[in-house]
């Protein structure tokens, strides 16, 4: 079936030239395939951008594994690493020198194909030449040895870092940018930022803090320390930190022994599939779901300053909710004059088919703060309302304020994403890889259950009844790829897979479950 | 006065040559001058390594003041940028390529004695030949374009990286280190540790989770998410993230409107100075400080599971300690089986004339965990009871646990300072600069009141009557100088900062009063 399909898609491709627009690129030249073709299972024909010519040439044709993983090498490593690093969490010893694209290597010299990427954060491949051109340049040069304190004394060409840059892939309606370290102090300063905000629409414009407000919050007391909260889904993740922490309900084991904030939670939708089979059931789900952030925004022991959300649970288990759902969830927030703080930390950056899942949703109006990291490279949030900026200097402020080097690194990653295509990459491959293995579940019903994320790019997950087991066994096979939360196994490729990695990806789960 | 001290110690200079033991450095060998000088106001001679040969020989040989700052360049950058950034808190727009060692160069071309440094973060001076050297290699390009989940999917080289540099200046007793990405994410994965060793200590060795505790904690409730507090003292900083803020209590803009946690401080000891002329009085204020502590820790509503305080505190305003309290503190947390957290992200690698600050204690038992960033250029903590690696995998984790990039600039810094024995010339310039600033401070005793510091190397600091003012006319004379807390003055040069930088600076401060 799958040979089959790759013939057909081949039969009708036509190639050209996509041009060549930075000189970051030290391979040769790419040349894309673009082609019409009705894709099986679904009911219009699309236009199609697909790279038969890969992104990198001189990536493996295939993996290639040659010991158990870890391998004798990896083995002793492990045992000298454990001296003084925790590695009970360790999934491979890695040589990045040897990785490239996709495809990761071990200290064993296996290689295999990555489609977990460092957990969701590899944008554009191992050993990209654009990437490897910037942190060769002296631009990054003088980011890494002269570390400013962004917030007074930031370099010349700041400005024009964050405008050409991360600011052109702003979120539509966001034009602000506050860069941070990663994605818990991306979540946690937005958390701030909400925070003063609801407090200096109570106060009223340019009131000032009373002399109890500026005494109290020295003792961690009401009013000057107030009590506000943030509220989350069921089974988010928005960070390990004592904030972001408070939020995040996606595990025990992130939480167990760790004090929190007396924060709300509402349900997020728990849609069934295959969704065409649940038309009404899922949408009473997901107003019920509404229904339920309502009563929480207007009962809760202590106003809610905001509602934090991924566009898709990612850590909790690949839940999916529909554009409707986070539509009514926009209007509700609005109705009760609550921030809407929408978390792209894994999802961000162009693997669900947009740039940002959020774009799916065509809201009316936009989130008021939009979070970053990982695939970045690098961590931050976006706004657009001038008073989230705080009233006064300082307030929001700490000594680095994120790192310019790791900034001149997603600057390029957005290049690469621009000139190759990459978003429209991500759908159709992602739309070639959900139709394989919508045949491989409908083959492998018990193997393949629930699978989610027809639409969203490469962002696809479903649930396995043996999932750990399950991902062990693809690597015997050279897939590298990783699970979320109790049952699911998640795709995570990079913006760089393509068609031909898809066919592995499929070949080999089929392999694992046949055996 | 300075000219004949400075003309004292050169007559009685003699030239030795310090070995080169790395390849990275570009510039000519650093030739430092050996001598023994009976310093002004000291009473016993002592050993000293002074460089009159500048560790950056294309440093200028002063300041250049050609514009007000900002000046007209800068004021039009600043204007730019803050449609897209905060720039309220903005000090100088900066031209990094352009500044070297000590000076540090603005978008008008004013060349300024550079004594903050970036808050305190620039550690070997701006430009430095051997992190040019590091940031230019193969190690660097790896890290910087294949950013590992570390946890996950460490290198091969991640254990050479650690045990070769950043463990190789681990505190003594400790051998450990959990890497980060800031000052506030350092504390807090510090906090973590405690609170989850705590719970550990009280469960019982080898005892599982309760169901009980496991559903608590997804909901943010007692038993999973337990009552626990880390104590800290007034007027300390530990970093702007949720937990580290609530231990945070140098200022109310720092706190104000952000929920908190119910953590109690206790009172820093406030010494007098000069310190000779109040024994009595400050051994007084110090045991009532720990008599303090102490009553917290056995009456505070919920158990404490931590300790955390600087050895300077340096944002609250520069406070210090003697030894003898933070013994005695070390022995009261023992006492009751509290961890005592030292937080020397502003106070480590190498300022204070020991590479941590908390050298200068002679504890008999170490600190159970260290915090660092800043001049680090990388942050984490260490430790060393194996019992702080939490009881199961994924308990202490996130995505990135830290930047590889940053890690190998942190293991030059530290290849520097022992090159260039760096931590003995902060302890001999800083004694040769607080004896010129206790001169000035006899001269002009209403202008530099309280002036601390003495025998803790550059990290020196006094109280000025018109803080911010003196700190603007400063720039006027080509000195970039910070303050902390309501009325300090804070000394905060590189460790590269030399007794030719230090008469300068004497010098600009003289002017400055004068006028």
């Amino acid at each position: 079936m799958l040979s089959t399909l790759r013939g057909a898609s081949r039969a009708i491709s036509r190639k050209v030239s996509i041009p060549v627009t930075t000189k970051l690129q030290q391979a040769r030249p790419i040349h894309n395939t673009v082609r019409k073709h009705a894709v099986a299972a679904a009911n219009v024909a699309v236009d199609s951008v697909s790279s038969y010519e890969p992104y990198f040439p001189n990536e493996p044709t295939k993996p290639s594994v040659k010991t158990e993983i870890p391998g004798p090498k990896s083995k002793i490593a492990i045992t000298e690493l454990d001296e003084v690093f925790d590695t009970r969490s360790l999934n491979m010893i890695c040589d990045y020198e040897n990785s490239i694209g996709n495809y990761i290597s071990d200290h064993d010299h296996n290689v295999l194909l990555d489609v977990y990427a460092q957990i969701a954060s590899i944008p554009v491949g191992y050993n990209n030449p654009a990437l490897s051109a910037v942190a060769s340049s002296p631009e990054m040069l003088t980011a890494l040895i002269n570390r400013p304190a962004l917030g007074n004394f930031p370099p010349a060409s700041w400005m024009n870092t964050l405008k050409s840059g991360i600011l052109s892939v702003a979120p539509k309606g966001l034009n602000q940018v506050f860069t941070g370290m990663s994605g818990s102090d991306a979540n946690e300063c937005a958390y701030k930022a909400a925070f003063m905000y609801h407090r200096r629409r109570e106060r009223g414009e340019g009131a000032p803090f009373t002399e109890e407000e500026l005494q109290s919050a020295m003792n961690n007391k009401k009013p000057g320390s107030p009590e506000l909260a943030i509220m989350s889904f069921k089974k988010g993740f928005h960070g390990r930190l004592f904030g972001s922490l408070s939020t995040t309900r996606s595990k025990p084991i992130h939480k167990i022994d760790i004090p929190s904030f007396n924060w709300p939670q509402a349900r997020f939708p728990q849609l069934k599939y295959p969704l065409e089979d649940f038309v009404a059931e899922n949408q009473a789900e997901e107003a019920a779901c509404i229904a339920e952030v309502e009563e929480i925004l207007t009962k809760w022991h202590c106003p809610v300053s905001a509602v934090v959300i991924e566009p898709i649970q990612s850590e909790g288990g690949d839940f999916h909710a529909s554009p409707k759902f986070f539509q009514d969830l926009r209007a509700v927030t609005q109705k009760h004059n609550v921030l809407l703080i929408v978390d792209e930390v894994q999802t961000g950056v162009g693997a669900t088919g947009k740039f940002w899942a959020h774009d799916h949703w065509n809201l009316q109006s936009p989130p008021d703060i939009v979070t970053f990291s990982k695939k970045a490279q690098t961590a931050g949030y976006y706004f657009g309302n001038p008073q989230l900026r705080p009233n006064m200097a300082y307030r929001q402020f700490n000594t680095w304020m994120g790192d310019p080097a790791r900034v001149l690194l997603f600057n390029t990653i957005i290049k690469e994403v621009e000139r190759l295509s990459l978003v429209q990459n991500t759908a159709e491959t992602g739309e070639y890889l959900y139709n394989g293995l919508a045949e491989l579940s409908k083959k492998y019903p018990e193997e393949i259950q629930n699978l989610r994320g027809k639409g969203q790019g490469t962002f696809i997950a479903w649930d396995s009844p043996q999932r750990d087991a399950f991902l062990k066994k693809m690597k015997t096979v050279g897939v590298n790829i990783g699970g979320s939360g109790e049952s699911a196994v998640r795709l995570r490729p990079m913006l760089v897979f393509q068609q031909h990695h898809a066919n592995i990806l499929l070949e080999s789960i089929e392999k694992v479950i046949k055996a």
